[in-house]
């Protein structure tokens, strides 16, 4: 016997409805390409979304075509957001830090048919269009003064042209919910990149679930700036929640710097913001050298990697910006877990509480998780049993775009090649990537946690642990890193910096000085590389290798 | 085209689950009939909800039968929540406050199979149970040490002997998310009762959105005490809340006189509380009188009738106690509304803020709700223009139980029966039910607004205005006054009160006292009576009725 209440779907375009109807004067304020700041109500949002769900009609665009973009986050963006899912359409957002080699195949792959792109990514669009297949129509996001006199792209049509032609009455169909909304590759870094494509059901569930006081905890009193970018997974969301929410959303545009973020923070009156921990020591960097405060900010989102416990402090303890460690993936929309203190942790001592936040948090609301060992049995929640990291829920992947790579999931549930515990409170911890960890003599030593410590000494800008080959124990812990600018740290004072603070066996053999760690297209440390490059070093110093 | 995420059900089980295993040592605390304070985890709840399924399968219950209560809110009642709808039977909470002949009618009308009830409501059963047709076993929620020695019911169970005679192994099964979980009868004033069924994807809907910052705002750091009982529209869902986010639950069981319900609130350290206006009015007048104060009380949710302003100032002027005020119905799960101030509100000057805390508030994401005027077209939300409130969204009624009353619906919204305006922030405020509006001379009156000036006034209890008949202006208002203990008011005093608060044709043309204003199942006003017993007053006073 069926239930008796609305059949109503969940729809992204209600997302944007409600933000309309109750909270039509809350504003979108934009840092754009064009070096303006710009300012709408999500009244305009509305009404502009829907003239460019009607330009979309006119440019031929089908239900379920891709429609692609690579910008910034700014309100045409978001535009684009909301007109293309929508209408019916797939949003399928471009990492801009890709190679035009990658961009083509993935544009290809997923039978992109329009592109809306920044002038930033002009000459990439360049590159890109001679060789893309697929792509019929490109639409550069600006207006008719900023558009170049020749860009050798046929065609090319301009953003506010577009829009000023139509009308902005449209009527958002009432779609199936499980209508593919949106889609976004993973940057996989072995095999082709995967297509995770998303459903307006799974958006707005995540959308509900995420918003809660045991996740995001955002409201209508929110001022909401996404560092995270709008390419890389929906900013994690930020765009649907602050229209559920009606929350102020302050859009930073290309200028991700210490210096640009604090002043649109201050400028803005930001409450709440949400990055990876590279964008947070940047920011943290330029705050500390130039005496600088947070005189709004109450909480910082950090997540797509571990957060320092150094970061967490400097933060926390410092600034006085409480910090919320996060964790989710590409597949899984993306939160999995956030690091919201339960009521008998708030009075723990400090330090102990900072532990709890240093771990990646608990699973919301409707996300199952378990941690399992090599032979797939369940292991305890005792903070101490570590192994692979499976998790399932109603925006958790059940299959990439096109079948690609299999099926990806274990008896229904999602292995994320994370290796992590889960202690009694529900918290999770990554120990590793199931493909990072370090097996010595058949132990498993945590790259992160060898990092962590590094990093926390004050002449770190940042460090890498890798697995190198090692004749006697198989791999052993090797620290790749990068000193602060005038920093004189040398392998000694490092290495003796990890006395106390680990088992003996796990103090890294060795210490690599360089200038950089190399950076993948979503501002994680890119370890493979890293590996390949040193993976040896180890067996060379023994005089194994030459 | 389809998303390609986990197609996983939304089911009530998935609550218990995750309180579980994320939340197990979290508490259910419940004042039992039997007099203890009895404590158990989630953990156990868990257990303990699982052998019940088992045990409803023992006793026969197929999949979509009814199992009804009657019961207080207590951790048994609500092991009959999860185990019930979760094993895939619907939960039928009958009203103890409801006259033997509709208990049996209803009864009989939902085909209940097994009904489980508490000792208080020993007296009640022993009226039905020979003449109801459809229930065929009687379980006495209570262990073997409290089962009366003769009941005169057959083959009466024990609930405790039940649960022990179980394993507490037990698969919740994979329903579709769309079957029925629950059913609750509405207290129509008119016609027969009418059945609203509730599905797995409604109420965990609601629950999501109901927890959210702009609606409930509930927390893992909370203590949450629903006095809104468990057999009233799921006591506002706080059951399924509390699992959702892992808050400590506290359950007051049959005594909500003031003195226990403060008691209560203090041993256990309560931060949120829910209940109708009338409970409050006992409890603040038991602290007052009695010099106590709120040590933990951080916000109670009042509903099921308007928050008089008297009574919001109270709370948070005299108390620190903020005051949620929120509107729903059984047809709607029963969140609509709820009065979360937005951010540009929050430093209003103390009186407009408390005006906009005395509206019903902005609708919760998930509803749509409009104000129609008596022709159906939509109204403007400025506050003024007033019609009958329309709502729509998942966890809202498509019809009733066995399509009794007809099709509920107008073009896809549900008419609530009340008139409201909504003003440009999205705040609701019902000014009248539909059928307690005063018609005078073709111009509306809203009763509310009188009865919270009246009950402003210090010597008043409780006052209810109604529409009386009167010879030139069709209807006029008519003030029922029960003054306060000791207090000596007169009909020209509480009439002068209204000068300078409303327009001078709105005030009350006579006002009758009364001892008590009699009042329903549910704890509102019985209005109707009021009008069968005074709709003439006017009249005879003018001596053209006698």
């Amino acid at each position: 016997m069926h239930g008796q209440m609305m059949q109503l779907p969940l729809l992204i375009s209600s997302l944007l409805t409600h933000a309309e109807r109750h909270h039509g004067e809350q504003l979108v304020v934009s840092r754009r390409v064009e070096g303006d700041v710009h300012r709408q109500s999500f009244r305009a949002l509305a009404a502009r979304s829907r003239r460019l769900a009607n330009a979309l009609t006119t440019l031929g665009v089908q239900a379920g075509e891709r429609v692609a973009t690579l910008a910034w986050n700014g309100h045409r963006h978001m535009e684009l957001y909301y007109a293309v899912s929508g209408s019916g359409a797939v949003l399928h957002t471009l990492n801009p830090r890709l190679h035009p080699d990658q961009l083509t195949w993935i544009a290809d792959h997923a039978e992109d048919q329009v592109l809306f792109f920044e002038a930033s990514f002009l000459p990439l669009v360049q590159a890109v269009a001679p060789r893309v297949k697929t792509i019929r129509q490109y639409v550069l996001m600006t207006d008719r003064a900023h558009m170049p006199a020749s860009t050798g792209i046929p065609n090319l049509l301009c953003f506010e042209d577009l829009l000023a032609a139509q009308d902005d009455h449209f009527e958002w169909p009432l779609l199936d919910e499980n209508t593919a909304s949106s889609l976004c590759y993973t940057s996989g870094t072995t095999g082709n990149p995967k297509g995770v494509l998303y459903s307006h059901r799974s958006t707005v569930l995540h959308t509900l679930a995420s918003v809660s006081p045991d996740a995001l905890n955002l409201s209508s009193r929110d001022v909401v700036l996404p560092v995270v970018p709008m390419f890389h997974v929906n900013a994690w969301g930020l765009p649907y929640a602050a229209c559920m929410v009606g929350a102020r959303l302050v859009l930073p545009g290309p200028h991700l710097d210490g210096k640009s973020l604090h002043e649109l923070f201050e400028a803005e009156g930001v409450t709440v913001s949400a990055g990876v921990p590279t964008v947070w020591q940047g920011l943290l960097a330029h705050v500390e050298t130039n005496d600088l405060k947070f005189s709004s900010m109450r909480r910082t989102i950090v997540g797509g990697a571990a957060c320092p416990p150094a970061m967490l402090r400097a933060f926390q303890e410092r600034h006085g910006v409480q910090v919320l460690h996060a964790w989710g993936m590409t597949e899984l929309s993306p939160l999995g877990t956030a690091g919201v203190l339960k009521g008998h942790q708030l009075n723990l001592p400090e330090d102990q509480r900072l532990a709890v936040q240093a771990k990646q948090g608990r699973a919301v609301f409707g996300v199952d998780m378990k941690v399992v060992a090599e032979d797939g049995t369940e292991l305890p929640w005792n903070g101490q049993a570590s192994g692979e990291l499976m998790v399932r829920g109603p925006w958790i992947v059940s299959q990439y775009l096109k079948g690609e790579g299999g099926d990806p999931l274990v008896d229904g549930w999602f292995p994320t090649g994370d290796v992590a515990s889960i202690d009694a409170d529900g918290f999770m911890q990554i120990t590793d990537r199931s493909k990072d960890v370090i097996k010595s003599g058949g132990e498993w030593i945590g790259s992160i946690d060898l990092e962590n410590i590094a990093m926390a000494h004050p002449g770190v800008a940042m460090a890498a642990c890798i697995a190198a080959k090692h004749a006697k124990w198989d791999e052993r812990p090797l620290l790749i890193v990068a000193r602060k600018p005038g920093a004189t740290l040398t392998r000694e004072e490092l290495l003796g910096f990890f006395e106390g603070k680990i088992a003996k066996w796990w103090t890294p053999d060795d210490v690599v000085f360089v200038d950089a760690i190399p950076l993948g297209a979503t501002g994680k440390m890119l370890k493979m590389r890293l590996r390949e490059q040193y993976g040896n070093h180890l067996l060379q110093a023994a005089g194994e290798v030459t």
